[in-house]
């Protein structure tokens, strides 16, 4: 093989991997619900320390819909592209006063029904921290999620109702 | 005066009164920030028994903005049509876990630069239970409330701050 000839093919090579290499970022940065905290805010609960899982879950929580989502949530019927964003953060009192603190991690649901099938329709994800390149679950843990949201078949698999 | 007259001054009048009926109550049904649970929620509080003020502001509140207030809380300059919501709601607690109960009241404040001079362009209402048609402040209220909103004059008279 000529210089000439294995520069070309190193070349094309180098401009695959590149190629695998955007379409990857690509993938993992499209997991994370970017521009969340504009969407509507469907209801918030505060997990103090007497709860079961204080450990993992203390703290304020709000879910937050995107616009399929809500119409989800109205209607029982979620939609493919509906997402629900469980926004957890640390909280601090203060004379009586609870503060929203740090984020603990973001948790995310989003509706694909062909691709998700298994798990009536939803793909569970993890975000920790203000992380949002690393996605988190294994496939133990979205079953493990799924095992639970099962309870909510009739709504949807969605535990959060709308506070109107 | 013929009796066709007398019945078309009498109808007439009767428009007028209606025309003034419908108008009072569509400034006063206007004075509530319809549609405010799809605005951006900025930040949640919890106030418990030990904070001064529990007696009035105990319970969760959620803040939420509009668009122009948006552009308000990350500009500092807050536009005329700019409205704030203070949604305070009654809690319940179980186990640990704290949840949002009924509505205590909705406040608001409206950005009117021109109309509202005197409080730095804010207008201040409120609004009980789920009550939608009562507006409830006296302008004292109104002046105490920009008493201790003036607090904030760098700010724009806004307490909250968006939390991304």
């Amino acid at each position: 093989m000529s210089i000439t000839k294995l520069a070309i093919t190193f070349g094309r090579m180098a401009l695959c991997a590149l190629c695998v290499c955007l379409v990857a970022a690509d993938n993992v940065s499209s997991q994370f619900p970017a521009g969340y905290r504009l969407w509507v805010h469907v209801k918030s609960t505060l997990i103090g320390p007497q709860f079961q899982l204080f450990a993992t879950e203390g703290g304020i929580h709000h879910i937050y819909a995107n616009d399929k989502a809500l119409q989800g949530l109205r209607s029982g019927q979620f939609p493919d592209g509906a997402i629900l964003v469980y926004d957890l953060l640390e909280t601090t009192e203060n004379g009586g006063v609870t503060s929203e603190g740090a984020r603990r991690r973001v948790d995310i649901m989003r509706k694909d029904s062909r691709a998700y099938s298994d798990s009536g329709g939803w793909w569970f994800g993890r975000f920790m921290g203000n992380d949002r390149q690393n996605e988190m679950l294994t496939p133990e843990h979205r079953a493990a999620c799924f095992t639970c949201h099962q309870k909510r078949q009739k709504q949807g698999f969605v535990f959060s109702e709308f506070r109107e």
